[in-house]
């Protein structure tokens, strides 16, 4: 392996993240805080780290491969975690370093679960000063996108090959260039996202919100990440805002490049494509049950559709907002929602899950297996999207499956060694954090937020929150010292 | 498909089974029970389908292809198991007919779930006659090797293919002849399984057992099944008993190919099965963890080895005999009994679950692809016990994965549709009926015990019960209209 490439886009990333820290400074100063210097502080070990790495580490070889592309993802987001945490920590906001890492990762990776949202709490959300809950929010946005597809977008990048770096930091089962280079892909990517997250952020602010607070809802939702500055959530805002932030979710939830196609004019091609009819059918079939199923616990119609909308899409795109204690919803409802929770979004969109497109193609696999069971010599073609799905990408999937189903049976076994947990939540919390949603489920009031957690299952659920944005494999091949090994 | 064949064989099985009732109906008239009559009539109904199929459906084709054989056992073993529930039902020993066919179900597919046995209830294993506890655990026994195999070592078989049936209905993911007539291959196979039966059921005698609860017991071993003609299970047997079950459980959760090796002297070969390995590996470690774990709550080393060892072998061998209470147990040792409920025996065994080889194939595709993720081009094989696996298998084993992941969480999502369950019943109930276990966890004493399941939970897990021993595709296809409309 390349080490000094991979040290060296680490240290650029430093800096990225440096620059970064501006914004939560900025807000600080102007609500004139007290602690607006432990965004300075950080921002300069950032910057500091960042010059060392890239000044000792500047390659003689600028190609990049598979294997550094991993690494350099799994080693930045790591890094960049842990200087991300420094102003929560060196301001005594969040005084614990496992909790402050646990709120950072959540929202780097935007699993949006906190350990701040726990009533009765000497450290929550409302205790937090506006610099701190806008950084928290800010770190949805960041990883949403993701941070080395923001690099691309704007720092010069040498040497070629860096579709590399995009395919390892974005999610779903193929990661394609929109246009020949991968840098204006990034540049495009970024612009629908920022324009996306200014379009919610001022329909928020027409439903009478603060500047603030519509910034760090957009930013949750842009991220489909979930952290909101309230302890109630989304619950105390008015409907008007509720069927906003439920509309976003839901498009955040939607493939990027289908707004590129919009963009360029070929809405022929959006129309064709099969994973958005799987995933519009999805939320559609999930919020006409949950609707029925839950329609005697609400006020009317109205109420049952937005509530079940609402939760739907925060679900399924892996936000996890909240308007009502799901936890006590009906079974049926909550067994759609855990569903959901494992299906996730589409493909190239900011959600987590195993993707849509991913769950259509395990089915399309079974289907043909099947078929090859009773005939075995018929040969039988897979097509994705109109196009043939190569040998390689089908063993892809299926075994990027199998590799996730390994990993979630390890760390809900591994959650289970604490005697506090109910199966329920081992299972729930563990799929929440892998899949980056959030929210779980707990049949047991002493374990009923990530607050309570124990320190190993914090710590155990803040790299399980990594591994799932990640999605497993560069975490992976980072960890294996036999990646280091290697010349 | 040709249909003539399927009901032709579906009849000669439904004449075996008439054969099968002769020998309770001989308990029942040894112990002078009233209730004798209902195995004649059973056994005359049976008759009368078998030679009304086999009269009227003659097949001109002789041969036999997968989707027949498939089919042949999907249809012999539901028709087996609504006849075979009869003797309970028209007796009135289990007036109620959901009830009956579900117990009769979970003996045949060595399952051991029970619906009688909650204490307080009016129909218990302790109001069943004799006769009927002996047809009841005598089940296991024919279930556990297969009554399509015993039909291939008893009954002549005209035409050739009918390996297809013994793949159709024998547990794993290669089933293949031990010589090269599958005739003599199910004849070999049966004289070790009745051999290896009949040697418990002497040690059994020996703990000083009568020879009616010997039988009984040695059949539930046998068969991997867990039905018990007493409440509390194994529970008040001597440690000696225990032991020797405890030794048979583990021992028919063993390839019986292996003892066909050793039986012909190639010891050699036995030993380098990676299968066995593994498998006697897993069972180590799950006792050690497991003994470490409940030892306080045992009395003293002896105790907890026993207990640790009885159910780890009951539990990995899907047998479910209990001597205590595990869903008291603490998480950690509960979630290794759910993770042995997931693996389960070797391929080629009478139990059942996912099967030990085809885990660690699972386990080699997903390093594989993993290599192949870094490493495109590289061609690498994959090895199983000294072999090539050919892709078609490797294809089958992903697939087969697949598919009874999709079937699982169909299964568990249509339980939690019944407000009583709890996440962790649905869930293990799932599991242990999928797998043919038995036993499960409950939170919640309201579902302690499948006596207390609805009707609907009931058929649901009866269905899930075959689909479980039969490895999903001959009910799957047996199921699809289209297998039935095709010439």
């Amino acid at each position: 392996m390349n080490k000094r490439i991979v040290f060296f886009y680490t240290g650029r990333i430093m800096q990225v993240e440096a620059a970064l820290f501006s914004l939560p400074l900025i807000v600080s100063i102007i609500y004139r805080e007290p602690h607006f210097w432990a965004f300075i502080v950080s921002a300069a070990i950032s910057l500091a780290i960042g010059f060392a790495l890239t000044l000792l580490s500047r390659p003689q070889k600028k190609n990049l491969f598979v294997k550094e592309g991993f690494v350099i993802v799994a080693l930045s987001w790591t890094l960049m975690s842990v200087v991300g945490c420094l102003p929560f920590f060196i301001s005594g906001e969040i005084p614990n370093f496992v909790d402050a890492l646990f709120e950072t990762v959540s929202g780097f990776t935007t699993t949006g679960a906190s350990v701040l949202t726990e009533p009765g709490m000497a450290v929550t959300v409302e205790t937090l000063s506006r610099g701190m809950l806008f950084w928290r929010s800010f770190t949805h946005f960041i990883g949403g996108m993701g941070v080395l597809v923001l690099v691309m977008a704007i720092l010069p990048i040498e040497g070629s090959k860096s579709i590399h770096l995009m395919r390892a930091e974005m999610p779903g089962p193929i990661v394609g260039k929109l246009v020949p280079k991968a840098k204006s892909t990034a540049l495009i990517l970024y612009i629908i996202y920022v324009a996306m997250t200014a379009i919610e952020a001022i329909l928020l602010l027409f439903g009478g919100m603060s500047v603030f607070e519509s910034l760090c809802l957009a930013f949750g939702t842009a991220g489909t990440g979930g952290f909101a500055p309230l302890m109630s959530s989304i619950n105390s805002y008015s409907s008007y805002i509720q069927w906003v932030i439920t509309a976003f979710m839901f498009l955040f939830g939607v493939n990027f490049n289908l707004y590129y196609l919009i963009l360029v004019g070929k809405i022929g091609q959006v129309i064709k494509s099969r994973e958005l009819w799987c995933y519009c059918g999805i939320v559609v079939t999930s919020v006409s049950i949950i609707c029925a199923n839950i329609f005697n616990t609400c006020n009317g119609f109205g109420d049952a559709l937005r509530t079940s909308a609402f939760n739907v899409a925060s679900y399924m795109s892996s936000t996890g907002y909240g308007t009502v204690a799901t936890n006590e919803w009906p079974y049926l409802s909550k067994a759609i929602l855990v569903i959901l929770m494992f299906v996730g979004a589409c493909a190239g969109s900011t959600g987590g899950g195993l993707k849509v497109s991913r769950v259509m193609m395990l089915f399309k696999i079974m289907r043909r297996d099947l078929k090859k069971t009773l005939h075995p010599r018929q040969v039988s073609l897979l097509t994705f999207e109109g196009k043939k799905v190569d040998d390689q990408t089908i063993s892809n999937v299926s075994s990027y499956f199998l590799v996730y189903l390994v990993i979630f049976a390890a760390v809900c076994f591994a959650l289970t060694l604490e005697p506090m947990f109910d199966f329920g939540a081992a299972f729930t919390a563990t799929l929440s954090c892998l899949n980056n949603i959030g929210p779980f489920f707990s049949a047991t009031a002493s374990v009923a937020s990530y607050a309570n957690f124990s320190i190993f299952a914090k710590i155990l659920l803040t790299v399980t929150m990594l591994f799932g944005r990640l999605e497993i494999y560069p975490m992976l091949f980072a960890l294996s010292p036999s990646t280091w090994m290697e010349k």
